[in-house]
């Protein structure tokens, strides 16, 4: 039966210390469900942090790269789709999720394209600590869509119930 | 020489009537300076419009379509680039573009993932006539690469400047 | 540690019977090594085949599909790489695998193109039983990058030396 | 209305001079036709010939690049689409051609998978001076989509039935 893909979105280099530890915690919660982590691959800020709490419980991890060859890719990513295709690899992301959880803490522009793009298939998205000008906004493009959460236990919580209700 | 492309991004079938008005004149001024005009090609919305505006000034028109085939595409557009990827297309147009003015008026989640790609690929964007949240939130993301203006002649100014400091 | 991805591409609909045997052959042999099944993941052909020997030897299967949806997922993938952009996929499967065995019995357009984007990024390829024209077009393009193969065990062997080289 | 473009696929560095001398009269004869030029736009071989033989005539060019920005974009090209995602663009130049002429001589592996997704789209192939392997290879992927022509007089005119048949 096909493994359920959670994708964690959110930001790289720039993170900050709440938003990689908020990511750690997701990997962690994703791997107890049995879920695979699904990110962008890199070894920075919330990719390198989801993929290392769900290695800490054993789970599955796959990544999807922006370049062509595994140089900047996390060491806790177990399977690398290299896609040498640059910012354009954020929709295959967005596509491939069966739930996404979007990491707002320290948002950048990578992240935030993630989010709309998500939106623009329609598809919800899980916004995860969000200020209150980011949340206004992505509700403004799409309230139905944009589910805000405070703490990555009600984020595993409200991505079980899209789940569900997706099925 | 290597013509100017100037991308134009907005609202499709949602398109305000404002929206559209302005893309008609941006689409005007833009050939009257002799730029080609960048957009996604569909027969909708801003896309339509700022052809439409292009082409009655015998302006040079150029379309970047999601899907494989020319069934919606604007009669305005004089060549099209099919790339069958869906939205994964949008960051060509951010690439390919000299100059990017979004049309934030009645913005849907498309445009605004192509103003995060843009900021995501270090390039400036013109943001044209934002609500409030929306320019509180792309100026979060980078203030200096986010340039908000009320007209479509404003747009066309800081495009002047903005290409001028680009050479 | 990141899992070694062998990349088996191959005739969908029109397979042969024989190309379907080989795959499976294929799919069963990679899983006993440890490795991952990386496919176009379409319920057809070759793609079925070898995920199907994939699994019944308890293997890992990934594949990447070329529209957005599940809709035409072989019940075998484990996990979907859901690109939404038609053809230009092939590149992807061609830079993420780290082995690349190409079944040329019956080989379409398709898995034609896989072949020549392979080399095109300097990668090897195993030719899985070519008829005299396609190993000879092959090697005309690049001799090195061309290692003609008549079973999928020697198949297998030579993705053994090529990984091992590689390393 | 919208313009007619012909794409044309050959080799880069490693071009003939036969192969470059036929893209160059490729070239002018297309702008003669007022058809756009479509190539890979780099500043090599067929793809800097075939513009440079377009702009003598004052055609006009489209280029789309691989890469993300102009640095080894051809002088000769007024237009380019810069879409960063390496040889995955090769899928773009395909569907968006109205006719494709692929310059077999001394030709390489991207040429090649070129006029393999073409015919994997359904798309007819004008093979221009093919040696009888690839001829033979081509018409083994698909004999009614493959036409060879010994010369670009030949292939103009084998683009214009194809042309006058597709309207």
């Amino acid at each position: 039966m096909r493994k359920i893909l959670v994708g964690v979105m959110g930001p790289g280099d720039k993170a900050s210390q709440k938003a990689i530890d908020m990511a750690f915690t997701l990997g962690n919660m994703i791997a107890k469900e049995s879920w695979v982590v699904l990110s962008g691959g890199r070894n920075a800020g919330v990719m390198e942090a989801v993929n290392k709490g769900a290695k800490s419980e054993n789970g599955l991890t796959l990544g999807i790269l922006p370049i062509s060859d595994n140089s900047h890719t996390s060491e806790y990513v177990d399977m690398t789709i290299l896609t040498g295709m640059g910012s354009a690899r954020n929709n295959i992301e967005i596509l491939s999720a069966d739930a996404l959880i979007v990491v707002a803490e320290s948002m950048g522009s990578g992240t935030a394209s993630e989010a709309c793009l998500a939106i623009k298939s329609n598809k919800p998205i899980i916004l995860l600590a969000p200020d209150q000008t980011a949340q206004a906004f992505f509700e403004g493009l799409n309230k139905d869509l944009t589910h805000t959460v405070s703490t990555p236990e009600e984020a595993i919580a409200k991505a079980k119930d899209l789940l569900h209700n997706n099925q």
